[in-house]
């Protein structure tokens, strides 16, 4: 297999975006990668997206992204994992360059949230339709019931919960493409409406409009065209678990995650103690605590504790989600993943502004799809 | 990159079946492909699908199937390319399995279209929504439309049409699989109701559900757990083209079609009068006149003259659609395109009865989404 360097990004503003149809807000995003990686073709492209059939009737949208991209007739696939679908699209597109089948591979994901459509009913179509969307299990609730047994055995704080969401919009508030820039306190998220309980409104990730795209090529190839220093994929893991919340041995953590991780970790050479900073999927605040257990940043039930800590702000021991994660970035379902990798590249890069992790080297994404059925971890170096 | 081999195959009876929901359909082909392969584990799998979510409200496929085929932690994904989401996963998963990343790898591919939801609705979503499908533009239209331009352009026939349509019902009489297991007569296509004109309800290809699932793996290691010929996947092309029929040059040549198989020419080092037999995408009859003629088997505008003349029957030239094609043995979206492929294995192993194609060494299967503006075409070979 050959190495894969990611040479160009592209991630224009999310939020609410009224004025513009899937296509256009997809195509944006695309352009700006394209641009940015310099590249005067590409070969092959992955459209991530986890609905675009029910959120605007519209199926597809592989050949059409191409298409309205001006890209015809290369190759053009749509890849779906739900919340997942965009980190599985980035491992898709690193097989295929890896493979020696393409040269230089265009990985986007994009969702178009605010069509007018009920997004809850449609967000539950990532969890068992038959036996738990039906039943009147939400996102928000099946998270819930995660956070509550992750306080009950771990006697993790309400508070503690509330950090994630403070600590992810204290980073989302200086990143310009984040749907929410601004501060918020650990009073605001414990006043904030209840979702499901324990988790009010500023527990859990908003819905967005939005888009993001990155380019892939071979190691060798990004040394020739690339201007920067250059970011090596250098482990993607990839793994699923049962569907439905209730066939698991546990609660408290997320087995896909966990064997996502050993074999990104296995495949790249390194452990938890050799990644310098990671976006993770905190789709809800539980979600970000369990997962950097999962990904051995902390021990089993240490989650909590390291937020209050401050361990996992930019300047403690591994920034988490300096982006502003999914709470504050917003959390555009197909585009999530590719976000991710994004944020992290530019990281290494070292063009993250106020964002930067001084000296980061080693950085992680894990992207994770309904309550964690899917999970893909990719470890990404700056090679000097 | 790797050489690949198909090392089994699982194709259960499609048709209406109101008795099984889609996860029950697709588990009951993968196991049938796993017995069949005769493997103990497989790596990673990929779900064709077009449209879970509209039909049955179920996204996040990929994940559930692993889950309930019992192959969880494995990495699984959906992939979606409209109609030609089985041809596109054949090409994923070959790719894998190329690039080293993966040894055993499950390619599946499922519709369920029989739940009560509106399907031409639901079709249209393969077509551009805001420029096709909204203004009324169904499926059986736009092909409609490129039969008026064929037969006006080159002389096709009406009955020439109407022949795809006996011949692929002949053949599929001949598959325990299909959907419709009988013959036809020429009079029975002309005197079925109007669809679209020139299209009769006897030119489309009918509403199934239905599944079907192959197992892929170097060739290295198939020679030595198989007990059947070895049978190669030598060549894999995919292509767009513009995603509305009215953006394109012409509506009498699939420039998508033509693309792909160039592609997968080359990569096979074979031409058209290398096949020996091929499945191509019936979706209507005018559908396989066109892609016959892109395909390179025939001379644009012959395509009819070749059906009449029975050069695609079984015995002739070049058998198209031994299976029955779309038509006959029905066409649950996402199984297509694996279909395509277990037939041409089957015909390459030398196990079709009826429909065995004497002597078949090399075969090819072409796949398509939309008006066109998505297709994969895949070349394999009996390597003794």
């Amino acid at each position: 297999m050959r190495d894969v360097a990611v040479i160009g990004v592209g991630w224009p503003k999310w939020g609410e975006l009224w004025k513009k149809d899937i296509r256009n807000i997809f195509v944006e995003a695309a352009l700006m990668a394209i641009d940015d990686a310099g590249v005067d073709h590409i070969d092959s492209m992955y459209v991530a997206s986890m609905s675009p059939g029910l959120w605007s009737k519209q199926e597809h949208i592989g050949a059409m992204m191409a298409d309205y991209l001006g890209q015809n007739p290369i190759p053009a696939v749509r890849v779906e994992s739900a919340c997942a679908s965009g980190g599985m699209a980035v491992r898709l597109g690193f097989i295929e360059v890896a493979s020696g089948m393409s040269d230089i591979v265009l990985v986007g994901g994009v969702e178009k949230m605010w069509t007018g459509e009920d997004f809850t009913a449609i967000l539950a179509t990532a969890a068992d339709q038959e036996y738990e969307a039906f039943h009147g299990l939400t996102f928000p609730a099946l998270y819930a019931l995660m956070a509550r047994r992750h306080m009950h055995e771990f006697g993790t704080k309400r508070e503690q919960l509330a950090m994630v969401s403070v600590k992810n919009h204290a980073n989302g508030a200086k990143n310009p493409r984040a749907q929410y820039q601004r501060e918020i306190t650990i009073d605001a998220v414990l006043n904030s409406p209840p979702v499901a309980d324990p988790l009010n409104l500023l527990d859990c990730s908003p819905v967005t409009d939005g888009a993001a795209a990155l380019i892939l090529a071979p190691v060798e190839l990004a040394k020739k065209i690339s201007k920067r220093p250059i970011v090596q994929i250098i482990g993607s893991g990839a793994a699923t678990d049962s569907i439905a919340l209730s066939d698991r041995d546990t609660y408290v953590e997320l087995p896909a995650v966990k064997k996502a991780a050993e074999k990104a970790y296995k495949m790249a050479g390194v452990g938890p103690e050799d990644i310098d900073l990671a976006e993770v999927h905190d789709c809800f605040t539980i979600a970000e605590i369990i997962v950097t257990e999962d990904l051995g940043f902390f021990e089993k039930g240490k989650g909590g504790e390291a937020v209050e800590q401050g361990l996992t702000k930019i300047g403690g021991k591994i920034p988490i989600n300096t982006s502003g994660g999914l709470k504050s970035k917003g959390h555009p379902v197909g585009a999530t993943g590719v976000a991710q990798v994004i944020e992290i590249t530019e990281q290494l890069w070292g063009v993250s502004g106020e964002r930067q992790v001084e000296g980061a080297k080693i950085g992680l994404a894990q992207n994770m799809g309904g309550s964690g059925a899917s999970s893909t971890v990719h470890i990404l170096k700056r090679i000097d």
